[in-house]
């Protein structure tokens, strides 16, 4: 049984989800990623100080994970809500590459490191 | 001449400089920029709450551009920080892929755009 406990040295971290179905370019998956990581950065100095300064305290670790497509992607996010992390779609206003409106990424946390891999464990980097 | 005249309808943008030497995977690149865009965003929402707001009710745009090396990027730092732009390098800790201590990118803003592309313009999107 997993008690839930996470001691003040737990590493947090953020993770991104990128649809690899979309074919972006690395620039293009750079910038996508920089939008998913400033929302939840900037909503967790907000809304949760303490994951923002441990996060920010543990050099801000990030880790971008592919998911095949967008129903992929938006089980994960329905997994990470469901279990309180908070979560963040980037949807593209498409100008370059990609159809207008597309979603292209999801952002999760930034979290302790065991509570996010209990739902993105199974994903491979990107 | 150049006025410096700045209407509030003028986008602003943030822009991060990415060196092609390094040979990062396109996870490690996101990972890189999604550092420097929430380093430039948290810095700009503490010290310069105009350019925060603009950018952000923007759709915080963002523009990945690509430098051959160190000297080049740390070239362009420069000339972004005479002009009074904030900039920000971003040094790996090298866990995984390239050695440690390496600076990968350089993150420029939120700026004006014209601001930036004084510095920046010349150089091709990642």
């Amino acid at each position: 049984m997993a008690l839930g406990f996470f001691g003040p040295g737990e590493d947090y971290k953020l993770v991104v989800l990128v649809r690899t179905d979309l074919d972006m370019g690395k620039g293009k998956i750079a910038a996508q990623v920089g939008h998913a990581s400033v929302e939840c950065a900037i909503r967790a100095e907000n809304k949760d100080r303490k994951a923002f300064t441990q996060w920010m305290n543990g050099g801000q670790k990030k880790v971008v994970l592919k998911v095949a497509n967008m129903e992929e992607m938006v089980r994960y996010m329905n997994e990470a809500r469901s279990r309180g992390l908070y979560t963040v779609m980037v949807t593209d206003a498409g100008r370059t590459q990609i159809a207008p409106g597309s979603s292209t990424c999801v952002g999760i946390g930034p979290a302790p490191e065991s509570e996010i891999d209990r739902v993105t464990g199974g994903l491979k980097m990107l």
